[in-house]
């Protein structure tokens, strides 16, 4: 055994692992015990939760079944942070996640660092199957950094004295972006989806061949100030913008603005955790529901993309380029850099799609509790692509697939306009 | 304009017309006033609703806005018998349409001969737009015949002491057909989707080119008694078969068999139109949800067909063949015919896929009301094929598209397994 | 048999009843099967379920207890048809009593004549118990007649185009009542409570004494005149006024007026079964909740009597008199008849009182599934006194003791003020 | 004004109010942020909003309304921490108070720190008028306490873990009380309600006659064990023991046995913040609602006391005696004292009556905020009397009406048999 005692060799899946470990801590650096614990809507989960439910994946796919010997930190706690899996047996209700007081936000974090350290020491033994799960971990982890921040900027946005967790940043104002430019995309068949050679859930795959109709995307991303323009022009009371479920939607809810909007004077502010301040106006539209977006789409006489358009125009841009997650601070959407062409399409805001969240071709579930990662979440979704200003950087590809529910928009979601030719 | 008045040229779109509406009113003959008044849901109306709203969208589409001079039988139906078209103005509320006990059935009936009798009176002077709205008008009350159908169905069912309208028909039991045969579709692209030259809706085109992958369909439709062993052998208990969306409403909703199965000694029977019977182990399974249909296909090793699979499959069939209706009287699916190949394409059941209703490449809503027909549904829904049973002979086509959420289940509702080849 | 033949010596029990069951008949005479049908809300019961439900308890509870060899008409009726009594088993789900098409209108009063025959034929051999059942029978019809009344109205209501089933009387516009005039009651021990002699219902009794502290009950009911100034001086929109709870009803049903108000130029009109008209300013307000009556009293300065002080002060009047329902016909409450002194205690309106419904010293319930009949309604509920003016005339007493949620308002509710001395 | 400045005359009521204060804090001292924080249900509140609460009521109501340039410790405070004060205007939703994570903890204690010190520093200015709003600050403070332990309770029991805060004291088990003894009441005119001569809520008052008819009381609660043969005996199953409401309570929530009630082996356990542990036979049952006291008291063969028997039962005995709330710790009920006669009458459990919650001849709501305090929730609710081991001692007295609606039950709420003699 003396081989893994040399210092010279660092393991770089380890070297990732703790990266995105200690991210994670960072992100809820700010938090008291009471702000990681209580959950906000049943679709949120407490910041806890989070922390707790990324360790608890570790503990039990990695040491329980990789480490002979290892002993549960706690064995309560398999009940309390298992999320969906129903092959991992009983677990405890979703929508009551926040009355979980107990254990602290301190002793989550004391098991946190317990399972690091656990991995740790087992790493030079695992085997590539373990090796595999760490992996797996540690995306897992990056997508719930994400919702980590969604979930805590909910909890913010129902206090009414508004607080700010980060410091606002003093940015110079950007230009408003000029009008939008068309750029036409592939015709024809394409290869999508993942290839294989490096890591991506099992839904972005197999790669296949799809069929492109002559189309254009727009060169950038909504703004703020298109979408105030579109509130002004009646867009939310008119009936004939809207799906039909996306009018009942707009009804029963009162919608009249994107979510963390309020009324400011004559304009707009909106709620960050940075605080509320104004909205941007040259920055993308963020917190849209599918519903939205697809309206907005038909007042300005155009249509969302297909995820195949998008992901064969994303094909060879930099998927860690952009506007995404480095360090733990506020998070907003940025103004699209000036030039030509197609702009931003990774980083600040996911932008809807039109395609539903559907196998591909060949596409088989994994067997066991890891496999129902994503197959059976494949109904009444809409694909996201892109990732957003809290996606961490490395995170997405153009293949990656998120997905929503049409009314969902508490994530940093936005729209990139689409027709054909 | 002499020529009109000739005696011998009968109007073959008035003829359709008339046996058409004909074929509406012998639907509801062995209904009372009662039975014809009561909303059993909210998903479903009053067979008195849709007898009077395809009327309204006679008088309102063809009458009001081509026949100069025409007046409203009674001014208060336009209010009470609008469906869904916003643009058409306030409507009652759909969840209450049961709560209008007058207009009588009586009254609706004379209002229908009067709508009748005032388009063959105008039909010699109208131009070429109002015709195609009476094409439309057909088309629009042949989708509203089936669903007459279905929502008595419900209202029946509803009703403990189990009444039959129509007589059960003594049929000769069928043969259980053997294990399903595997039959290859077609591969790489194929046109799809409505080229024109005939009547269809909006949504079921462009006629567009469709990339198909390699694989497979059942030569035939799942059995009821394939059904029963599904449910025998826990199909019902197991999350692992289920959408996780599906496993959510089975629990929700205590779902343990179609809808109208109820169990009957050592088995099963289900209630129909000419009442409550054991079910026939041969005949097509039939309202299914498509949470269902994809935890029998997970179960059965294969997958739901997509929608292109389906069409191109379907291309060389006869689509005014199988069980279809063609008279009113009690309507069941019947057991595929003998013999190889793809059988029963078309009717008996609508056959779920696995593909959304979404819009094809090149897809425009119509403007003005008639443009609210399909376009506004396009979010949440499965698509469906081939006609039912129910649904009128003449009325289904392979590029036909029905749709319906994914819970829904009391439309003649079954499936056919695909799969990867 | 021979004795029963006699036609000289007819039963005024029988006569009774016969007048009951009819009155109940005519009241139905202008309703359609569908009229008949519908259920509008939870709380109301369709009028066929009404017709049904009445002559269930007759069929049950005498031909099938008493009437040896009696057969039930339809076997499946008792499970139909049964409201409450669980002693008597299953029965059909409340809230579905409206998608019970068949048996049909027709079909119920043929069995409605079924069983009055039958127990025209059994009446001389019946006993003593099974006459009280009989009596019982009589004045349980006529608590289902007047809310047969109260759920058409509600019905009826819910229709876009306001039917009307009965002619609109003409009569002479009233003359508007002075203010009100404050009459003391009676203070020191009384005794109230029904004390046997007649037929009272079980919660009535026993006869008990009551402490009466020193009031004044108002010489009238309020007026549909003064309603509108409490509505014209912010009466909805000030929570001070009201009950924490009926505050929060005000809030969650957007309460403005009245059930039935609706807004007509600079004034109200309300809907009754002849029609919508403008409110008859001298006429008692009606349709008022318990909340609603309880904050006019707080607006008033006043109080909602007591049921002591509201029984004591009927001691004196005939119950039997004022505007209560002696045929079918439009009911409506009319103006308190010039005069001084206390009027209208009876009919008109049934009275709002600020007692709860609960049990009289002593009071035990009735063993059996008839003992089911009042007690276990003792919770939640206030009682109201004195009948409206569609109480069939004989129905109400001073000791009679009605009671309903503080939310309801569909029935015939007004109120009439109280204040401490 | 020097004489204030002596510091030889001590002010009872600052006394009385640091010791209440001082007992609030020691309340929560076993609780983190987190669990001061969440609100584990609509009807309870977080424990911080108990102590924010009590503290905005004495620095609204003395320090603003009465200490000239005070200035609000933070002036979002108010929004945040009113409760029902509609005359204080808008407040934040009082199902979403377990949102508010900041302020935290630490900050509502230093809050009340602040104002503590400065109703100390004012004191000696104080009139008449703030001195009566400190009195009362003080009894509504008292009430928050024992909410303060039955909301903590209902979170902790929300936890999977069952967490224990307090530890579990050791004691010997009580013996098994004997039957039941009938002690007879006292029969015609007494004198309830509180006259006067020190503090009592608006509600207690007038002071009247009340007319007592001849019954007797259970001379102690019902036990654990005896509820325990309640259940065993089908109490939960059979609607004849039930209110209409209450058995429909029972099936709609599936209730079995009494709140924090879980099966254990044979028997039972319950959960307390001392933890889990087996039932005590001897004590009396606890956290029922008035659906399961007044069925117990069926199945029995008795019912519940009115208020008027409880409360003239009451006026011999001590009301600061019994099992009541002296310092921070664990609280349960405890067995009746061995003897003879009424015993328990205060403290242990608050005792459910059969009478509604209505006001008192000549009860006059107080003008103001303050007067908010009681009449707007006389609807729906029922009486309890008698305080509980939670309630603080010196707090409740044989006039104190407590009140919750009939299904509640997280209080600790008991009951004590009744009969008509």
């Amino acid at each position: 055994m003396a081989t893994h005692a040399l210092p010279a060799r660092p393991d770089p899946l380890l070297a990732d692992l703790a990266r995105c470990r200690d991210l994670t801590v960072a992100l809820v650096a700010p938090l008291s015990d009471a702000d990681a614990t209580v959950q906000s809507m049943p679709d949120a989960s407490p910041a806890k939760w989070h922390l707790a439910h990324t360790t608890w994946f570790l503990e039990t796919f990695v040491l329980r079944d990789h480490v002979p010997g290892y002993t549960a930190f706690d064995p309560s706690f398999a009940y309390l942070f298992n999320s969906y899996y129903e092959a991992e047996g009983a677990r405890h209700s979703r929508t009551a996640r926040g009355l979980i007081t107990r254990p602290s936000l301190d002793r989550i974090l004391a098991w946190r660092a317990h399972v690091d350290a656990a991995i740790a020491d087992a790493a030079p033994l695992l085997g590539s199957d373990a090796r595999t799960l760490i992996e797996l971990g540690i995306h897992h982890e990056q997508q719930h950094q994400e919702l980590l921040q969604t979930d805590i900027l909910h909890l913010f946005a129902q206090n009414p004295t508004a607080p700010a967790i980060w410091d606002h940043p003093r940015d110079t104002p950007a230009a408003i972006p000029g009008p939008i430019e068309w750029m036409p995309g592939r015709t024809g068949i394409v290869q999508l989806g993942h290839g294989g050679g490096s890591f991506a859930f099992d839904c972005e795959g197999p790669r296949h061949d799809v069929l492109l109709h002559p189309h254009a995307l727009a060169d950038r991303t909504v703004t703020n100030a298109e979408w105030a323009h579109f509130i002004a022009d009646g867009g939310y009371d008119r009936p004939d913008h809207w799906l039909s479920d996306g009018w009942t939607w707009v009804k029963a809810e009162a919608i009249e603005a994107p979510l963390y909007w309020q009324r400011a004077g004559d304009g707009w502010a909106s709620f960050a955790l940075d605080g509320l301040h104004p909205i941007r106006p040259a920055a993308p539209v963020t917190h849209i529901s599918h519903y939205e977006a697809d309206a907005y789409a038909r007042w300005a006489g155009a249509r969302l993309p297909t995820e195949p358009e998008w992901e064969s125009a994303a094909a060879g841009h930099d998927p860690a380029g952009g506007n995404q997650l480095d360090t733990a601070g506020p998070v907003r959407p940025r103004a699209a850099p000036a030039g030509t062409g197609l702009r931003a399409l990774f980083g600040d805001v996911w932008e809807w799609t039109g395609s539903a969240y559907l196998p591909y071709p060949g596409f088989r579930t994994a067997p066991g509790a890891v496999g129902e990662y994503n197959g059976k979440f494949m109904s009444g979704q809409s694909v996201l692509k892109g990732g957003s200003c809290a996606t961490p950087r490395g995170h997405v590809r153009a293949s990656y697939r998120n997905f929503f529910y049409p009314h969902q928009r508490w994530q940093f979601t936005g729209l990139r306009l689409a027709r054909d030719l």
